[in-house]
C-alpha cells in the first residue's frame, strides 16, 4: 500500500497542503493564497505546481494513496463545493473530480469541521472513541458527528451543522444563514465579540475593554481582558459558555456521545469558557446522561491540524475516485 | 434459518406478544397484564406459559429465531431495564438474560421508540430509507434515530431521547424527567391536554371544550373539538405543531434525515397537527435543508405495531444471546 496521503485544507484566505504518513506525521507542507485565483483552473494549476514540488522533494511520486480535501460546504457524496460564500470561485464546483483528474490520484472531500473530526479520530484526542461530537469554535461554529466510528453525513451529505441549532427562539441574533438565534451567533469568536459590544453598549460599569475602539474588539481581546481580571470580560465568557453548555446537553439526548471534543481558537480560552460550559451542560442534562460526557480538547498541533484532518480523509479516497474516473 | 421471531412489547398496563414471520405477518398474538405481577419471576412464568400456548398452537416449537423486547428504558447494550417508573419491578432488571434463559432463545431488547423505528425500517414506511428519525407522539414523546441504516444507540445505549430536547429555555413546563421545557411537555398527548387547560384558564373566548370538566380533557377531546370547528382547539394544534416543527428543524441539522416518521395516537390528528408542523419546520429550516425532509406516517397497523417493532429486533438477537449464555 502507498505510504502517504496529501491533505489539502481550503480556507477562505489560505490553502494549506501537506504530505502525511500513516501515523499522522506531516512530512512536508506548504500553502498558497486561495483568494489570488479568481478562476478555479488557475488555482488548481498553482496547487498542482506547488504540491508537486514537495512531492518530488520528498521522493513521494507514485506513493500518494489519496488526496483528502477539507473545504467550506464540501459534500462528501457529490464531491462538489456548493454555495461557499468565502471562496472566489463559481459554485457548484466539482472539486473532487477536477483535483483527481489533475493529479491522477483519488480524492475525497468533506467540510472543514468533518475533516477535523476525522483527523481527531485518526490521529488525535478521539483515537479509540467510537461516539463523539467535534465542535469547532472559530469564526463560526462547526461540528463533525461520529457515531459508531463513522462520520455522520446524512442523506444528502450535509449533516452535522450544529452551529445552526437555534439557541434563542425569540429575539435571537441574525446569523449569516439568514435565520436568527443560531448557536454560532453566540459561541463563535465572532459571537464573543458581538457579546462584548452588546455588554459595553448596554452597561455602564468599568472595563479595560472600553480602552479599545468598540468595533475592533475581538474574542482574543476579551480573553486578554479576562486574564487581566476584567469583570465584564469574565461575564462575557460565562454567557458564552452557558449557551454552549445548554446546547451540548441537547446534543447529548440525540447521539449520547462519550465525549465532546473542542477545537479552534475559542477552545483555547481555558476555564474562562470551559467552567461555565461544563456547569451549564451538567445542570441541563437529562438525568440518565449526567456525568457521562467527557470534555476533551483537540490534540492536533494547531499548525498541522487542518492539513492532518483533511489528509485523514485521503485514506478513504479510493471508492470516490473509482466512481470519478 | 428458523422462520419466526417472537415480539414482546412491555407496556405499563399490558404486555403484548406475538409470533411474526420474516415478511412481518403476525401469525398469532396475545397479551397479559403487566401490572398484575409484582415479582418479575411471576410475570415471566405467566409470559412463558401464555407465549408457549401460541407457539405450540402454531407449530412453532424450535422455529423461533430470536425474541425481541421493547420496554421503557431498556438498554440494547446491557440487556437491562433501568429506572422504569411505570413498571412494577425492581430495577435494574437483567430482562434479556432472564427471558433468554427461560425460553432458551436469544433475546435482544431496546426501548419502545427504538423498537418502533426498527419495525418501521423492517416492515413499514421506512423500508429502503437509510436515514430517518421516528418520532412517537404518545403519552410522552419518544424517538428512534436511524443513520446509515443503523439505529443510533450512543455510547451507553440511551441515545435518541428527542422528547427531552429543551424547546422552552425559560418558564418551560415541568417534565417528568425533573427538568423544564422538554419537547414532550408540549407535543405529547399529555402536552396537548396541558395546553388545553392553559388556554381555557387564561382565555375567555368560547369553546366547546368548556363543556368538559377541565381536569379530564384529553388530546382526543381536543381533536374532536377541532373537527367540530372549535377555534381554541384548532389553535391548540397550531401551537403544538409549531413547537414540534421548530424542534424538527433543529433535528435536521444534526443528522439530515431523508424523512421523519410519525407514530402514535397524536400523529393521527391529521392536518390539524401536520400543517402547522410542516410550516414551522420549513420556516425554521437551515436553507441548505429546505424542502428536503419528507414527513411520513407510520405504516404499521396500530394493533400490531408494538409487537412488530419489538419482533423486528428479534432478528438481531443472536449476538446478544451468545454473550448472555
Amino acid at each position: 500500500m502507498k505510504p502517504y496521503v496529501l491533505g489539502v485544507d481550503v480556507g477562505g484566505t489560505n490553502t494549506v497542503f501537506g504530505i502525511v504518513d500513516a501515523r499522522g506525521v506531516v512530512i512536508a507542507s506548504n500553502s498558497i493564497k486561495t483568494q489570488k485565483y479568481h478562476r478555479f483552473e488557475d488555482y488548481l494549476d498553482e496547487l498542482y505546481t506547488e504540491a508537486m514540488k514537495i512531492i518530488v522533494a520528498n521522493d513521494a511520486i507514485g506513493k500518494i494513496y489519496g488526496i483528502g480535501i477539507g473545504a467550506p460546504n464540501a459534500n462528501y457524496y457529490s464531491g462538489m463545493i456548493e454555495n461557499a460564500a468565502n471562496l472566489p470561485w463559481e459554485t457548484p464546483l466539482p472539486i473532487a473530480d477536477l483535483v483527481s483528474k489533475k493529479f491522477g490520484i483519488p480524492v475525497a472531500i468533506t467540510n472543514d469541521a468533518n475533516a477535523a473530526a476525522i483527523g481527531e479520530m485518526t490521529y488525535g484526542a478521539a483515537r479509540g472513541i467510537k461516539d463523539f461530537i467535534m465542535i469547532t469554535l472559530g469564526t463560526g461554529v462547526g461540528s463533525g458527528i461520529v457515531i459508531n466510528g463513522q462520520l455522520v453525513y446524512g442523506h444528502d451529505g450535509y449533516a452535522g451543522e450544529l452551529g445552526h441549532v437555534i439557541v434563542k427562539r425569540n429575539n435571537g441574533r441574525l446569523c449569516g444563514c439568514g435565520r436568527t438565534g443560531c448557536l454560532e451567533t453566540y459561541c463563535s469568536a465572532t459571537g464573543v465579540a458581538r457579546t462584548a459590544r452588546e455588554y459595553l453598549e448596554t452597561r455602564t460599569d468599568d472595563s479595560i475593554l472600553r480602552n479599545l475602539p468598540i468595533d475592533t474588539i475581538t474574542s482574543k481581546d476579551v480573553y486578554d481582558a479576562a486574564v487581566a481580571g476584567d469583570k465584564i470580560a469574565k461575564e462575557i465568557f460565562d454567557y458564552t459558555g452557558t449557551i454552549l453548555g445548554e446546547a451540548m446537553a441537547d446534543m447529548m439526548v440525540f447521539s449520547s456521545p462519550q465525549a465532546f471534543i473542542l477545537f479552534g481558537g475559542l477552545a483555547k480560552s481555558g476555564e474562562y469558557l470551559l467552567k461555565p460550559m461544563r456547569e451549564a451542560m451538567e445542570k441541563n442534562m437529562l438525568p440518565i446522561f449526567k456525568g457521562k460526557a467527557k470534555i476533551l480538547l483537540s490534540e492536533l498541533k494547531e499548525a498541522d491540524a487542518a492539513v492532518l484532518g483533511a489528509s485523514a480523509l485521503g485514506w478513504e479516497a479510493k471508492p470516490v475516485a473509482v466512481e470519478a474516473e
